[in-house]
């Protein structure tokens, strides 16, 4: 959906310098964009780029000039750009209804907007909000609640009475409300505690391909409004996790733990059972945290440290072979000095 | 499915201390139960959480006391929580059999008392057991096997020729009999060796969402009666897992190990290919067992080390930095001393 | 499917001692083997087996000899042994066409020669080549295209757009394109950067079971020729693996990276975002390169070392308490004897 330059510098509050009637097609990256497209410089360090740039026009920050581009001026170019793609985009596709090959339970009550594809399956009693879309293979259990412009890809699946907000996304083969991982011993065996729980996922949440939110044993396990997570990551029953906080990849929290606002989880971290993490904690890729943490930290490692200190004992790592051999040595010349002194 | 407390004493072999015919709806949280619900406390530290318990019964260990609830008393109060939970869920659904829009292949066998969901598949030769329940979304490939009262959650996926055990329960996005991964270098890449094995699920398996067991290379990979997996566990071709066995959350073992019974592999640990892991052996989160592990150990880590140890090791590791640099300085002060020895 | 020893040798190139018109059935190891059945020996510490062995052929290296059993004699046994079960394993099942079922858009555009199972979906505008093979609960959105004699199982996804060659298989529930994880700040929370890349398979290139790889944010995510991903494996957004390359289990591949071709990467190893590696690399199991690597390297350990010192530093490691007490007492008795030699 092209665009006039005005009429992207008016959606993102930005200065227009250059021509206002420029018409802009696509966004692309600033070494392959070409006439009719924007791109944008939002880091430094790509600035010398821009002399080179085929581009038509550029977003970029304050103070930056590039002879011959027209250029937005945006206070976040970053943010700016991601707000023109999304526009030039063009908006989702409108509500297709229920498509042929979509099965739908009769009790279920569907918003006349909504989109289920061919392959997609509704259970009993199941409430979709307005422009929700469920593509194929997407299977909703019975009493499921999922709001309002949700977008639930292939083969993502919500279990029984598990609740979604508005403008949730699931990526392919997301799975929201498995039974969270509860065995009783026995003395034998396990013997399976019912998972009666649900899971809610507060609006703005978007869930990764392959990842698992586990229902809660009883109760809920919750993830906040406007939280990420990324592909193949593990929330265990009972968790909760806060507003706006950010999960890489690989990453997971154990049941019943507690992780505040503005947390970011780096690939492939963990936290263990039962702990509280603060508001504002990022801990690092493959971090590990086996306790709690107080809030506004950065910290890597298994144990944790902060970050700075983790880096300093990582980097000493890699000498701790030759540090035992030096110990070793100098056991022995001081040992050898004692005998000299006490000699004397 | 409300029950009288006389009815749930029996049902868990407890001593009654109260009301016989109270009727009980709902198991709750000790923090959350209100009236008409039973609570139980299994760890001790939350004893005094019955002071202001609102349930009107609690589950407790012999020798606790509760003025004004009433009691049962079992020897394994977690247990006994976990039975009375199953109880008044009440039995599972009934066999609806094959419903409208599940694709069923003709030469199917499947019992008449097996629920197979819309958008379920089965294919040639596949053998079904009563009591089966097949949610949307799961494919059954060609002859394989299932036993009775087993449960596969939307998107479970069985391939062709594997078998399932009695009970066995499939979380969602399940993937059992995935081609293992081998391949022959030939020169310049890889020549993938087709892989021709199958996967036996014994009774009481429980395989958690978007977790993987490879079919074998030739002959089987087998996990053992009453073994329970989490989410996201890989579990490599012709890999055989003992009875009883726990693998949590985004552990993996590699292909042709061999692990024990009763063994227990924490969240994101691992074990190599072609490994021997004893009985009763518990591998702490992210330990990685790259040999043979002995029989009856708690061990962490990579390389694994004893727990204890592993622990005073890693409260070790952040000091580090510190240590070598205070080993530099005593090779100074040990250097200085030397000469002033020498020179005297 | 049969087959005469004089068949094989000609189909491996091998060298055939014994008696040519032997009918083999099946491929099977060596321990398990029986008449009818051709084993291998790859690894030379299992040729004692030979003595015991069942079987009525076996492929062996050159220089080994085995009395009473028929050999093909191949310069790579393992080669061989791979190429001789897939001709006994028979050819692929031929086209089936749509089958009953099967939900295809009109607008696709489907060799005559391919199979769509029951409850595959094929959205609009989708090409498929010859001998391609749709599992049930395979979904492939609009615009995709998939090359020939390709294998997609159950619940594996294509997305939007994206490209697949020839002889590429997905294992279940593969997810090809999803979203890459991507928002800018926006201050308070997270704006989704829309992904309109796609992901491009190369030729024979294989995707685990529940294995990602997200589409770009712009341009392409791409997968060179020939590699395999293992099950759970994570490929980020604009990431780029080179041809012939092998992810092992549970690895991840973060955002933009690149990877040179004839690399290995171990169970659970990672890799960090805009990081490039060069080919002829191996990391080792839970390795995780943080910065750029060097061709033809082996590394292991978080931070990355060579192999052999990273092995040296790992068994350092458990000594760490015990060096730090040392460390203590040296300085102490470093101490006295400063003030006993100040002192004379």
């Amino acid at each position: 959906m092209p665009a006039a330059l005005k009429q992207l510098a008016e959606l993102i509050g930005a200065d227009l310098r250059g021509n206002p009637d420029l018409v802009i097609h696509r966004v692309y990256p600033i070494d392959q964009a070409q006439a009719g497209d924007i791109t944008f410089v939002a880091n430094p360090k790509y600035l010398s780029k821009l002399e080179t740039c085929q581009a038509s026009a550029v977003i970029v920050a304050p103070g930056v000039d590039a002879p011959g581009l027209n250029l937005l001026i945006a206070a976040n170019p970053y943010l700016a750009f991601a707000k023109i793609l999304t526009f030039l985009q063009g908006p989702a596709e409108s509500g297709k209804g229920v498509m042929p090959g979509a099965l739908v339970a009769d009790s279920a009550d569907l918003a006349d907007s909504v989109t289920v594809y061919p392959g997609a399956v509704v259970g009993e009693n199941v409430k979709i909000g307005a422009g929700t879309i469920l593509h194929p293979g997407v299977v909703v259990y019975a009493d499921a609640v999922i709001g309002s412009d949700c977008l639930l890809h292939a083969g993502a699946i919500v279990r029984e009475g598990c609740r979604l907000g508005s403008r949730v996304i699931l990526q392919p083969a997301a799975v929201i409300g498995a039974d969270g991982f509860g065995f009783a011993p026995d003395g034998a065996g396990y013997y399976k505690i019912p998972q009666v729980g649900i899971v809610v996922l507060e609006d703005d949440v978007e869930i990764g391909a392959c990842s698992c939110v586990d229902r809660a044993a009883l109760g809920e396990t919750r993830i906040g409004r406007g939280t990420k997570l990324d592909n193949l990551v593990q929330i265990g029953h009972n968790a909760e996790i806060g507003e706006d906080s950010i999960l890489v990849s690989q990453s997971g929290i154990a049941g019943s733990s507690r992780i505040g606002r503005h947390c970011t989880f780096g690939g492939q971290s963990a936290v263990a059972g039962h702990v509280t993490i603060g508001d504002n904690v990022t801990i690092g890729a493959r971090g590990g945290a086996s306790g709690n943490v107080e809030p506004n930290q950065v910290l890597s490692g298994l144990p944790l440290l902060p970050h700075k200190q983790w880096l300093r004992m990582s980097m000493t790592l890699p000498k701790l072979p030759e540090m035992r051999k030096e110990l070793q040595q100098l056991k022995k010349r001081l040992a050898e000095l004692e005998v000299l002194v006490k000699e004397n």
